[in-house]
């Protein structure tokens, strides 16, 4: 059995290699060694078992079994459980290429970009990741981005490159009824600089203002729009979960 | 715990959703739970559990706790393990655009486009689905693929769009060593269509003649070359895991 709080049970957080063996030989043995701990390094996973104690642990494998030919599979994974994204703070952001599958709108479990691309915001002391196709913005690794431009709340096209938000939904429902009008159409990266205001959302951080977008201010400039919002999702929330 | 072989485990084969709770309620249980159904949905995950079950299974889980606002996770795996390719056979084979992330050479557990596209091919009487880009050939959903044409054995570019298979190193090793040119280079759907063999190989198939190719003949030019080829990694194998 697998530990609970796996990361590979949540995000796919992990790498493995396989290969046949005969005779209870392991077939090939230094190559998939090889790409093993080149996956681990590319993965940066600090696997910290030797080539030659992993050899020995697979072989163990084999020689435990009554059978003498078959496949031999291993794999590891980064382990240790996430933390929630506070509720109530600015975000620094940084960016990024968007080079994941095109299959964004399906809340799969195959999420290691997501996972590379928050490692490196939470290196810079930033909070979130902003993906971009060339100049075009998606989503951020955990959470979508919306902005307010000219008083209009705007998102990026709910299609396959980002997942539908259910945050995300409720602020472009909050903001119609609020008398903010919403647009859903695509935005550029400089867009996203000149905003009036920059907004994450998910749902564990219903509506949070960024502040920074790799290391120049962002923002700033509708702050009184971007109160009534959260004020209208505060409420909004407090009904749906009241006691 | 995790079952040992659970899909989500190895393929990262499975959806989830996530909302807050509060006062005991959860935030937004309709979004999240049409969310969730439709993700299940489109990943073709047949979820038996009726929408009000699952409501009432979660409602089981946060009444269970001692606190009373939190994050509620939840997820759905594919649940049964799969089966090996078989080693000796020819193999009719599929295509389909390859909509897969840009980390194909690293071997990851975020598997699912590969999953899927397997089972497109399984649902056609076929064993393989040859992914391109555009025109041009990457690789299999869980195998590389090489041809023969004009007697030159040809690999695509081992770069970020295939994994480095090893099966595939060894195959352009010991045709090097047989006096068969190699070649690494872009190869295109026309040009498959086209070659003289068409070779699927992976750890668990390891020369295997693809003999069909989206319901018309492929291959079939070059035997000879073919079975050299055969014969040469029979040997290998054997002599790596001799008793």
């Amino acid at each position: 059995k697998i530990p609970i709080l796996d990361r590979a049970v949540y995000f796919g957080d992990g790498c493995y290699d396989a290969t046949t063996f005969a005779n209870n030989n392991i077939f090939a043995a230094d190559d998939h060694l090889d790409r093993f701990y080149n996956s681990c390094k590319l993965l940066e996973i600090p696997f910290e078992m030797s080539r030659e104690e992993l050899r020995a642990e697979l072989q163990k494998c084999i020689d435990a079994n009554e059978i003498d030919h078959g496949m031999l599979y291993w794999q590891c994974s980064r382990g240790t459980p996430c933390d929630l994204i506070p509720f109530d703070k600015t975000f620094r952001l940084i960016s990024m290429e968007d080079t994941r599958f095109l299959h964004c709108n399906i809340k799969t479990l195959n999420l290691i970009p997501s996972v590379i691309a928050y490692q490196r915001c939470i290196e810079q002391g930033c909070q979130e990741t902003v993906f971009h196709r060339g100049e075009r913005v998606t989503e951020c690794a955990h959470s979508n981005i919306l902005i307010i431009k000219d008083g209009v709340l705007c998102t990026p096209p709910r299609d396959n490159l980002i997942l539908p938000g259910i945050t995300l939904k409720h602020l472009l429902m909050l903001a119609e009824k609020n008398g903010i009008p919403t647009s859903e159409a695509p935005f550029t990266m400089q867009e996203l600089a000149e905003a009036d205001e920059v907004i994450v959302s998910s749902s564990g951080g219903l509506c949070t203002q960024a502040v920074e977008l790799d290391g120049k201010p962002v923002g700033g400039k509708a702050p009184e729009l971007l109160k009534k919002l959260q004020d209208a999702y505060a409420a909004y929330y407090a009904e749906d979960t009241k006691a």
